[in-house]
């Protein structure tokens, strides 16, 4: 299978080759793909070496399957084209992940959405938000189990999220230097930022937007009552959310506890007495989503609260696209 | 009047006398108390020297004032001496708060509990939690204007909260030694830790029960729907808190702000176009709690959310302790 990555320079990038040599997935060949400055770079993957091309060259070597993490833009403009080149494309930005008719996927969520209603498999498929993958998996088996009713996140996010720059950003600060790029509007070192993406006229940014869009869209529902406040803050190993849901049906800490600590995807880390709980510093370079911290919440009829973590760049973006990956009927064939 | 500061060596102490400075409050003579191995250090205040005395040559000197910054067990054990000595006391720690003759005070919400039935004035009186003197400020105009149906908090606490070695431990980390003393049982820089002061069985952390505990006697609302997630971040300037808050009646975003804009305390900061919402960077040094990021929750009826942001170590210790203090009777009478 020849598999191209678009953005295989910037982070996220980076993180899909490592999940892709980790996963063993059956690549014959690499078409890493970037921005003209980085055109001609040789990567290393599997033992081997590949050269950065660009966009039209990718698109001549007609790869089975493309990544794309290069900005929305590039999604737009490139995805379908490479689709009638005969590609599948996983998008990890957001340009088509509320197209009604594009697939919106985490494999332990909605792995069926896969495939179309006459059975063909889809061509197009989007790899949702980082701080709603986790999310999804967290919350995915309490709707199964006992319904959602309402859900109220605030997320304290990594500024990996942001790539590189915001990361040098983050380092210079802490190193007391300027750094060459702002990629936030303020200081991020010893801060805290409200502000994740863009604003909305609604005074919501578009990240909180898409933790309630995309979340409604994965779940397949489309009333659910879910509400979220995005927050940056001055760390790099994962996205951590406190997580308010109340749920339909009654159950107890316990019950939730057994569930989570069997669901596909789900890390249980809760265990107070011993200071074990999701931690960044633990989520980071590792897939699963971390739980723990789940307590009854006395304030609301069935009420819990959870705290959930998980490398952003990971199962937030590389390793749940590859997981899709991994579900394509087209892959299964190979 | 004589002043006596309790843990006046200690972070909470120090930024203490920086604000009795400020506030020219009729200070006659300061009496500086520390543990044993700060007694005889020399500190400044308003010009003059003072050298650190011993919690018992405190006592023997007689101060008509007394603030406590100095733990539990200090305000437990000597509170008391004090006040039968014939100073008021001003106890910043958790030993009194929940105790029903003491009132537990944010002047701008309930400083009429300083006087007690008879009209004679409280003698001991208890400084709430800093989470929630700035949660206080930020909700008590909505609960007069449109009562509280139930909140939801998410905190984001500055290491400064834990006091000097705390400070230190993210100092030491971020420069990549090893620190002196591991306040927290987790390192800070670069991570979150969901876990402010010792859990309790029910799952839920000393500090998010004195959120929850201690709001409920200060609204003088016991069955108020409150809970608390309270979370650690790599920060020194201020607690940032992610608030829900649903409303017993209807009102708007405008309003809301329009209310808080007014209410004592507060400053609001909420301008998303030009980037302007509370962060700690900006809360760092200054007395008014700053709320921003005001938005309708469409998730519940009458629900918004608030960003509320205070230096903890003023208006959540240091300010709120001397603006009861300021609210004394026998000061005024001074």
């Amino acid at each position: 299978m020849r598999v191209a990555v678009v953005g295989a320079t910037g982070m996220v990038g980076q993180v899909m080759l490592q999940v892709l040599e980790e996963r063993r997935l059956p690549v014959s060949e690499l078409i890493p793909v970037a921005t003209a400055k980085s055109v001609g770079r040789e990567i290393r993957f599997a033992g081997k070496a590949y050269t950065v091309v660009s966009m039209e060259d990718a698109l001549r070597a007609k790869p089975d399957l493309a990544f794309f993490s290069a900005g929305g833009g590039t999604s737009l403009e490139w995805a379908p084209r490479f689709v009638e080149a005969g590609a599948t494309v996983i998008d990890n930005s957001s340009a088509w992940r509320m197209d009604p008719s594009v697939p919106l996927v985490v494999p332990e969520v909605n792995a069926q959405a896969l495939n179309t209603a006459d059975g063909t498999a889809h061509k197009l498929i989007a790899n949702p938000n980082c701080s709603t993958i986790q999310l999804m998996v967290a919350l995915h088996p309490l709707q199964e189990a006992f319904g959602l009713e309402r859900v109220v996140v605030s997320t304290y996010q990594s500024v990996t999220g942001s790539g590189y720059r915001a990361a040098d950003q983050l380092r210079a600060e802490q190193e007391g230097c300027s750094p060459e790029a702002k990629v936030y509007p303020h200081p991020i070192h010893n801060n805290v930022i409200p502000h994740c993406d863009v604003f909305e006229d609604s005074g919501y940014t578009k990240e909180e937007l898409k933790i309630v869009r995309e979340s409604r869209k994965i779940l397949d529902l489309p009333e659910l009552r879910i509400t979220a406040t995005a927050v940056r803050v001055p760390v790099t190993g994962g996205h951590s959310e406190s997580v308010n849901v109340q749920l339909k049906r009654e159950t107890c800490v316990a019950e939730i506890q057994a569930l989570l600590a069997n669901a596909p995807g789900i890390k249980l880390v809760d265990n107070p007495a011993n200071n074990a709980y999701p931690m960044p510093k633990d989520a980071f370079g590792i897939d699963p989503v971390l739980v723990g911290r789940i307590r009854k919440d006395e304030s609301a009829d069935n009420a819990f609260h959870l705290w959930v973590v998980a490398d952003n760049l990971r199962k937030g973006a590389a390793t749940n696209a590859v997981d899709i990956a991994a579900h394509l009927p087209t892959l299964s064939r190979v």
